[in-house]
């Protein structure tokens, strides 16, 4: 579809605020710029972005290049009562940077693209300070300057930013090994409507409640990180990747089990479902030798593990011995590098290859929770039933198809992390995607598991936060959001509903 | 002193009250109950005691039996305006106790003690539910029965309760291996004037802020936790300590930076400066000849280092081969398993060596921060010179003798945690150790440290939170108490002044 047949309301945004705004970041107003902010990547997104929908898109673009900018931005728009998106690499799933007006009148994306530079780095301590809109590949290669990697590698990586992954709570592929992006919070900076707030002493702090964790995974609802200080690790002089296989889901789960409560953990850990595995090694290309092979040996129905062992050469032999002996001690076989060397290659493809089955008239998204090792199994199978029950197609056409995968272990449970596909229904997409959604996210919440694991709240997952942290929990958050944002601006309609 | 010869003034709390807690909770307003909840352990606590003053005692101690109870009791104290100062172990080190009545006409102790049961377990998933009373060494014989250990030892093991620790974000001697409390905490119940917070979904969510973290450390201010599942870990089959000596404490950071930064961490790891080294050596009786020897090879001002691991047999010895491999490059040498012995055999003794002292006229006390490792040497100096300053005899007597150890290493930095001694100013006990404690407090701010590692604010660090967290974060803490609180009831005093 090109530019001029998508809908497009004219900018709401009264000229006066706009010189405000001007005065203070740099603003843009054009067509093109205003659609590029309108969403993020999520079903509804992408659904929206095919039928040429940008109605609601922003009434501007406004681009600071600092806190002090930020700052500013914040106050007229306070001021002024014009609601403020932050913008980072606009990669949400869960209607993070949906432009909600929610009774304001005009709406910003407030895009952090410009705020991109690694402001301090002190190796001796692993410790990086980052602006929030640099980009995974360029922090990367700033890192590796000094020898160093941030190690958080989620499917967005080519887009996401430094802040994104901050202010949604973000886990990356290799976050079993280098740590979920909570945990690599030092320090943060926020520029809020009331005032600044600067918290976090590395390394640690007894000093009251951990108000860095009030701010990680606030989605921009409270306030803009405009500073953070993560822990980074120095770069792997080595990277070691193989595939294991094992004769059913339950072995695998136990034997990530012992893996994570035994210290001997790869840094990417990721076992398949049987349908998963299936879907695997069908895509790959398995030979039929392979297959007939791998059923002889009684894996004809197996599940398929990745893992993946980062460091200097010494430590990932000793690590992989470790991990190995697990793993065979609970039944897998060894498939070598090449399934594992495939995965790697193909570890940031998936969202393209949503795009490329929304083409071909498929419904396709992801969702994911988390459990206790001893409810995981429970939880595996109620979810995934929960999504074939509600995609069943009334006309018979086959289908639903629904896998899923762990791939982050805690000595307490793992991560449960979902891909479903159905026939699309022309014209009904979204009520039949919101359907399975609801579906889904009433099964887990029923569980007792958790609305996310790593994809955050954003606008899908609001109506289950009561459920995640109850009515007076979300009403301290609304204490919160009342003392930093009185006006109400920020990010409205994400996270916690009014 | 005899329990006669104790000050303390009648009892403040009106009868009508007294009937309405009893309806819902054991009431307690002897003379002996009331006095045992008149402070803590902090040094102003051993003085006040020492000179029979318990003039500010609870008017009343409160047992409540039960989740229910408590809430009961939050309900009649917060509609008759009675402060309620949460009471576990008592070992508060800060003030965390002290019965501070704020302008309240009426205070009580909430004795937690009653409300000590373990009242879930799944060790499949290493999890653990506990109700806020109990205390250590009874949580850590029930959890045996499942071959389970917490792995929480500070040195107030012995009498401190679980619902301390969360609320204090302790750590303990071994939380290098086995993690801090707020690194254990996986969901918690707390009961506050305003209603019940359930929190937590384990083993890790996304679901916007974390608001368990924002309950850790709250120090009573927020509300009572009354319950609490904690992250467990398989009992250890086998434990190995063992000392080893470095040519000065640049080498040991040195080693224990790298044992940080390469996984190669013992579970206890313990570096005593020059000072304290010195005193280790001369209280354990080092005989002559073993002290000329280490002279003669180099480390007559050394460092000592305690070492500890945990676990199977197996894992230890390739644990400890990992980390003796970096001390032996790094310049250490090793002492054997009998000083590290000794440590463990005395590892809960230094509070009643406190007392001792006190008795011989000593002022003695223990403060902690934290660095990052390109800081910590500059850090460790900057206090250890404030407190020689600051406790300075005018008088020419000798001291005062300042020592310091690093006991929690994290890949980014290390605690710093200091004894003080200085002959005791008889009369004046209290303002002299407030100059030191102030002289320290302001040292570690101005050096951008934190106020505390693992003692938490209490009474005692609450003025140097505005340097922690800055005048907007105070306002947020006060805008969660505002909405959990309202009557500002809870624990007036500590954490975040009015």
């Amino acid at each position: 579809m090109s530019l001029d047949e998508v809908r497009l309301r004219p900018s709401a945004l009264p000229d006066i605020v706009r010189e405000k705004l001007a005065a203070v970041a740099d603003v843009r107003g054009d067509r093109a710029t205003r659609v590029a902010r309108s969403g993020g990547k999520s079903y509804k997104d992408l659904i929206r972005r095919r039928t040429g929908d940008a109605e609601d898109a922003p009434d501007a673009v406004v681009l600071p290049d600092s806190h002090e900018s930020v700052r500013s931005v914040l106050e007229i728009c306070a001021d002024l009562g014009v609601a403020v998106v932050p913008y980072g690499g606009g990669t949400s799933v869960v209607g993070g940077v949906e432009p909600i007006r929610a009774g304001f009148e005009a709406l910003i994306s407030l895009d952090l693209s410009r705020m991109d530079r690694m402001t301090d780095v002190d190796a001796e301590s692993l410790l990086a300070t980052f602006e929030p809109g640099l980009r995974t590949p360029r922090a990367e290669s700033l890192l590796a300057e000094h020898g160093l990697t941030l190690g958080h590698f989620p499917q967005s990586f080519e887009q996401a930013s430094m802040g994104g992954y901050v202010a949604t709570r973000s886990a990356g592929q290799a976050s079993t090994g280098y740590g979920r992006i909570d945990e690599l919070v030092q320090a943060i900076k926020v520029a809020t409507p009331a005032g600044d707030l600067v918290l976090g002493r590395p390394p640690a702090s007894a000093a009251g409640p951990d108000l860095r964790q009030l701010m990680v995974g606030s989605e921009g609802v409270f306030g803009i990180i405009t500073g953070m200080t993560l822990r980074v690790h120095r770069r792997p002089e080595r990277r070691r990747y193989e595939a294991f296989i094992f004769h059913d889901f339950d072995e695998g789960i136990r034997a990530f089990r012992r893996l994570a409560q035994e210290k001997a953990t790869a840094d990417v850990c990721r076992l398949s479902d049987e349908d998963e595995t299936r879907a695997s090694l069908t895509m790959s290309g398995t030979s039929p030798i392979a297959a007939t092979y791998l059923r002889l040996r009684g894996y004809g129905k197996g599940c398929l593990a990745i893992m993946g062992w980062e460091g200097k050469p010494g430590d990932v032999a000793r690590r992989r011995r470790a991990t190995v002996a697990v793993l065979k001690q609970e039944g897998a076989l060894g498939l070598g590098a090449k399934p594992g060397a495939a995965w790697e290659r193909n570890r940031y493809s998936g969202p393209y290859l949503r795009d490329d089955l929304l083409d071909h008239g498929v419904l396709v998204d992801t969702l994911e929770t988390a459990a206790p090792w001893s409810r995981i199994r429970t939880v595996h199978t109620t979810v995934a039933d929960a999504l074939r029950v509600a995609l069943r197609d009334p006309g018979g056409s086959p289908g639903p198809f629904v896998m899923c995968h762990v791939s982050h272990l805690y000595e307490t449970g793992g991560s449960l992390y979902y891909t479903f596909m159905a026939k699309a229904e022309r014209g009904r997409e979204v009520d039949q995607w919101e359907a399975a959604k609801v579906a889904a996210s009433d099964a887990i919440v029923a569980a007792g598991a958790t609305i996310t694991h790593h994809h955050a709240v954003g606008s899908e997952h609001a109506a289950w936060m009561q459920a995640e942290v109850g009515d007076l929990g979300l009403d301290v958050l609304r204490a919160v959001k009342t003392r930093l944002d009185p006006a109400g601006i920020l990010n409205p309609g994400k996270l916690v509903l009014p």
